[in-house]
């Protein structure tokens, strides 16, 4: 089973608009509600690539997350403005406060739950109350082998853990090494393999084992929101199969191109994920 | 005591943003939730005034709404977007879905209320599964002076039950006549009282006793979301005291303005509306 945390939870909230105007009144043409934050997206295509998973993490009162430690403010809402042409604009609230004991009871729950997993996805940013080594902590918790998919000092200071895989996209690896990113060459210096996200252009994959670069065959138009946890959903089935580095990396470009083309974050686009995998271009160096 | 009637109450939430670009992520810097919809708005305002006010209508388990007709379905949001320029982008889902049931207990509890009222007050659209001339039946139940302020079909029928007043904007006045409206002279043809509000250039006011055209000294910046309902307020209060019409209509120009300068709906700015109280230009004709 894989496991995946999400201690910022969020109900992800997509409006369906016939345009987007600033400074104007807009009719929300349909309302499209589910529980969110990017481990929750990541367990949702697990489920549906039928691949057993386990969801936690922390989670206010009013959304339904069963096996999330409770807290007591209520989670942020993401809301996402769809217009018919694709354009996606989002609006993240700042999340919940969380108390030391809440954390405390998280603790506990991980380390109850960590032990039985094959691998460990770490997602997403850190609500206000949460220490900001809260993914080291968790990392050193368990041996078994950790993903983290996250941002900033989280990022910065859950390398010193020595995750077995980190997910940045480019302005998060950017941030990390403080400047723009050559690659895969500036991976290296990470110390820990790196799969880095490029959006449309696909992904690079480094490790010690070598490093790969693999693209899809063409754009996809759609919600890109939800695609990177996708990408992380691949990377979590690959190493709990063991399967080789370059077929890892070829299988989450295509699930993260399919994810585009699905309305909402934690879905993909079945049909277009078949045809992708056959279609990924993927090179060695 | 007024009373205020709102079917088709929201949870309003308003999110302050550095920017607001369609195609982009926007991290919400401050959120703001309340209770609302029109009648709620124009009760708060009331409250605020410290005129007696009791504010009733239809509302989901997700807002506190003490003396609303419970539904089971949960209430609409509207979404604001405000930028530090003042920039206001709404966003309005459509509202929950109302049984028959529901309905029928709503107008047993309106019975019970509205013969205790000075002034009814019904504002904004109706909910799906409500009947288009649920404003006629209201106004047919009571003896009580009522003030309408609804758009479209609700409007057209409410109009045939001969309310004390409509409060109708620019759009609206245009959607009721079919065609972009002469003031005051297309007023007159609708057959009952008319508070027909122009935005910054102020209102306009028919009656059988005359007409009167009133304007703020000065454009007003700020929130205008909830001005409407502010100079709805103002007429409530204005029908109950049975003060002179040139005076009710002053008093809602300067109490609209004064809720623009408010950051949210069903509150006005108290220095902003002595001043402008003074200084607003009321003309007969």
């Amino acid at each position: 089973v894989i496991l995946t945390v999400t201690l910022n939870a969020a109900l992800d909230i997509t409006y369906q608009v016939d345009t987007h105007q600033p400074g104007h009144t807009h009719r929300v043409r349909t309302v499209h509600t589910r529980p969110g934050g990017k481990g929750v997206n990541v367990a949702d295509v697990l489920t549906q690539l039928g691949e057993p998973v386990h969801a936690t993490g922390l989670a206010g009162p009013d959304v339904d997350l069963p096996d999330f430690v409770p807290i007591t403010e209520p989670t942020r809402r993401t809301t996402t403005i769809l217009t018919p042409d694709g354009t996606a604009t989002l609006f993240n609230e700042p999340g919940p406060h969380v108390t030391a004991g809440e954390w405390a009871t998280f603790l506990d729950h991980y380390d109850s739950l960590a032990p039985h997993a094959h691998v460990v996805v770490l997602s997403g940013s850190l609500p206000p109350g949460i220490p900001t080594d809260a993914y080291t902590q968790l990392i050193n918790r368990t041996t078994t082998p950790v993903i983290l998919d996250t941002d900033g000092d989280p990022l910065r200071h859950g390398l010193t853990a020595q995750p077995a895989l980190i997910k940045p996209n480019q302005h998060e690896l950017q941030r990390l090494l403080g400047r723009t990113p050559r690659l895969p060459h500036d991976c290296h210096e990470l110390g820990v393999p790196v799969a880095a996200t490029l959006g449309p252009a696909g992904a690079v994959l480094s490790t010690p084992d070598g490093c790969w670069t693999a693209r899809p065959p063409r754009p996809v138009t759609g919600n890109p929101t939800g695609a990177g946890d996708a990408f992380t959903a691949a990377l979590a089935r690959g190493l709990t199969d063991r399967k080789p580095w370059p077929d890892i990396l070829t299988d989450a470009v295509a699930l993260s191109a399919a994810a585009v083309a699905a309305p909402h974050a934690g879905a993909y686009n079945p049909t277009l994920y078949r045809e992708l995998t056959r279609l990924v271009d993927v090179k060695e160096g």
